[in-house]
């Protein structure tokens, strides 16, 4: 039984299992699935059961606690050689958001130093990673909705809100707090092909708040920014690099430009988990390829022609220079740039 | 029976009825409807069995021929007074596309001065009509083919081919004259949201003429045009403005705005009957806009949560400062605007 307050809570540690909302079946459908072995989780995150670059990681970090109940039961004296496996496993899942890599690195960090039974130092690893992502996106909100100005209406694209995270949201936060604030009359989302995160998740969510919400086609954007009633495009992130450029949903970049050429501003909304400060440049994040069957294909029925190729990258990257405002947890960074990132990160 | 030459022709009369190949059902079924009354003509249009600019202007033309059979039938006295209700009928099918009433108004010209059965004089008119549009592609695609420059990869938005046109297509002509030359090494098509003429129409057209044709989602355009393998972006339009503006699907803004960004060239392909020299600007040209469920439903199944709205225009304006090149059966106009528009349409 799911009471309504956990209906969008994407992530949570139930009964000594993960239990992940299955995001592919909403928002038709609200089915839990119950984890109990890491390879699950693997298979969750790379088949998008689970998405969102922060409710990634925190699957992940879940994962490493089912992995180790498993390996330390094996053999409580080489469980670490064993769980290995497991750590590159969930590393290897998906490959643009850095959160994962990050959360994964927290639980090593654990697993060096825990002694014995490993279980209950790595579950309270989890659950303090998850707790941290939910009150960094509660400080976000707080940051960016300050930076709205007067009321106005608002574009997101793709999720990026609680079922993204460990809850409350990133882009979705700041706009939860907004219409909170009274700053934002109206949220249009894109509907984000071709996996429609924006049509699936985005509406249902903002919809269960009863935030009002219009939906559009990716490719309308531009028509409705030259109308003038959106103020700020506010998206989040799923990998930045030292430079402040922004790996995000595909779709992203383009309407950076468009926000750019229409005087819009453009706001990415992240946690420092986002950060990558091993990464110069957006032109070093690897960027996600998604099976051709997402463009051929719609609910298992063909919608081109046999034979039609198609390219589908998964994520794209918005340069540093299209950002207007860069929220983390620890502060706000104005027209982003690897100065700003490297003060934010040593905050 | 259905020779492989006929596969992509949208429009067809054929033993005293209009025959339309029904585009809903592409590229799954090749389904052709035959159509014997205006009303049935009129409700194809409004339904999108037949669509693109000329291709509806042909299809009306048609459709005044079987009108006239009717009304010369019921009353070869009074038959013009009562073909007016069909003339108004079938002008009103849908809003944006000019070549609509641009057709009428030369099957209007016939109406007002045939005598005795008009039927013969209308057939020939409708005829002529779709046979100058299948002439003017093959025109227009050849000069817009010398634009084309150094051999490159295109990209183009919805269906601009031989099904939106008489026969042969505008971008599409386009790109088939270019390939021909060996000009375009491959052709890219968004697949169009959110009634998918790209997948549906576009790339099944190319493969059938053996163009290598990739499809992506709308949203990845600017993504692609970063990599700098595209160095045309060409797409055909439903209505131009006396200043060069032009009303297009929607998502050709957006697109253009990107190929400006990115220093794409922007060719917009449209015989001269897509230019309403009635209208001073974008602004005024009216803009369709359909049903919610386009949005909001896939395939019948619904996609978003219930209660979710959506705004769903069929078609945007690009500013004719954006474009790079305007290609009529006249004439080409580079960096089209009020006075070389003047000039085309004095030709």
């Amino acid at each position: 039984m799911v009471s309504p307050h956990d209906r969008t809570r994407a992530v949570a540690w139930r009964e000594d299992a993960l239990e992940l909302l299955d995001q592919r079946r909403l928002p038709g459908a609200i089915v839990h699935r119950r984890l109990t072995v890491a390879a699950e989780v693997a298979e969750a995150i790379r088949n998008m059961v689970v998405r969102g670059a922060p409710a990634i990681g925190i699957a992940a970090a879940y994962g490493v606690v089912l992995a180790a109940r498993v390996r330390y039961a094996e053999d409580p004296h080489c469980w670490r050689e064993r769980i290995a496996v497991d750590l590159a496993m969930l590393a290897t899942a998906r490959p643009t958001a850095v959160n994962l890599v990050w959360a994964l690195r927290r639980m090593e960090g654990v697993i060096a130093e825990t002694e014995g039974d490993p279980v209950g130092w790595l579950l309270a690893e989890a659950r303090a990673i998850h707790e941290e992502d939910i009150a960094a996106n509660r400080r976000m909100g707080e940051l960016g909705a300050a930076l709205l100005g007067g009321r106005c209406a608002v574009l997101t694209h793709c999720n990026a809100g609680a079922l993204a995270t460990g809850g409350y949201g990133t882009a979705l936060g700041v706009i939860r707090r907004g219409y909170e604030m009274g700053l934002i009359e109206r949220v249009y989302a894109d509907e984000t092909r071709p996996w429609l995160q924006g049509a699936r998740l985005t509406a249902w969510e903002l919809a269960q708040d009863g935030i009002p919400v219009t939906l559009l086609a990716d490719s309308a954007a531009s028509a409705l920014l030259r109308q003038g009633a959106v103020h700020w495009v506010i998206v989040g992130a799923d990998r930045i690099a030292a430079n402040g450029d922004v790996a995000n949903k595909i779709g992203t970049y383009h309407l950076a430009v468009a926000a750019r050429y229409h005087g819009v501003r453009f706001m990415v909304v992240a946690p420092t988990s986002t950060m990558d400060m091993r990464i110069a440049s957006g032109t070093d994040i690897p960027i996600e390829q998604r099976a051709a069957e997402e463009l051929l294909t719609f609910g298992g029925q063909p919608v081109a022609a046999t034979g039609v190729e198609a390219w589908n990258p998964s994520f794209d990257v918005t340069p540093a220079a299209l950002v207007d405002a860069l929220v983390t947890e620890r502060g706000v960074a104005l027209a982003p740039d690897g100065e700003k990132m490297a003060r934010l990160m040593a905050m």
